[in-house]
């Protein structure tokens, strides 16, 4: 990382937490929770993901919509493929590659977070982009 | 937006700001130049599109790619769908839903590109994600 708004350390510390947050979150997800995800976005949050039309905004849509989710996803393990941080200290941006695995069946994604330290001290996503890796070619 | 790091003044003169390099790049591309993008990402840019097996990461790397689009590209007219920007005065997200028009072919997009101020002044964007809208259903 050339970028010098903030120490090599702080980025460290930053990009260990919010690596955290997100596998947290998709332990609870990956167990049908939405709620592990909903309650980390932020009130302005923007989202999009490969079923929608287009973006969603705001949490209070966003929420009905995963709630829709719950008790439906299941994935037996996953992993973060090659995670990046890239933060000034109030904003960091965490994208990687995503696995899901599930009995024979991997699955492939491709992420960006942008997470926001908020007015209450507490990192949130603002903004959550979910697309799948080479969508026309065979798992 | 209830974001209080900066000024409502302050936003909206960077969302301004942020759009119209976002236009001006895509004006580029649409007409087979890929330069418009490659000349405003960041040395550390990290990059999402349909076609890739994983992220890519670096403006070396993803110049070589970029070149390979030279003159292939082209579109009547496009639309940046929506735009939103938010920020913290240093890094600025910006998420649209993007739609090229070409004869009778509507191609539709979701995009999530953050611009980043780095140390001489310049926005440069350190990460890009476009992905298709809906890629299983008919456009």
């Amino acid at each position: 990382m050339t970028f010098n708004f903030i120490s090599a350390q702080e980025n460290e510390q930053i990009a260990e937490k919010i690596i955290a947050m997100e596998k947290a979150a998709l332990e609870r997800w990956t167990h049908g929770d939405p709620s592990g995800y909903v309650e980390i976005y932020s009130k302005d949050i923007v989202y999009f993901d490969p079923s929608l039309e287009k973006r969603i905004d705001g949490l209070e849509i966003l929420s009905e919509y995963y709630e829709q989710a719950r008790g439906k996803v299941y994935a037996e393990r996953f992993e973060l493929v090659n995670p990046v941080v890239q933060t000034d200290g109030k904003m960091a941006v965490l994208t990687f590659n995503y696995q899901s695995f599930n009995s024979e069946i991997i699955r492939k994604w491709n992420c960006t977070e942008v997470y926001r330290l908020e007015d209450d001290g507490n990192w949130k996503i603002c903004q959550s982009h979910w697309s799948l890796t080479q969508p026309f070619k065979s798992e």
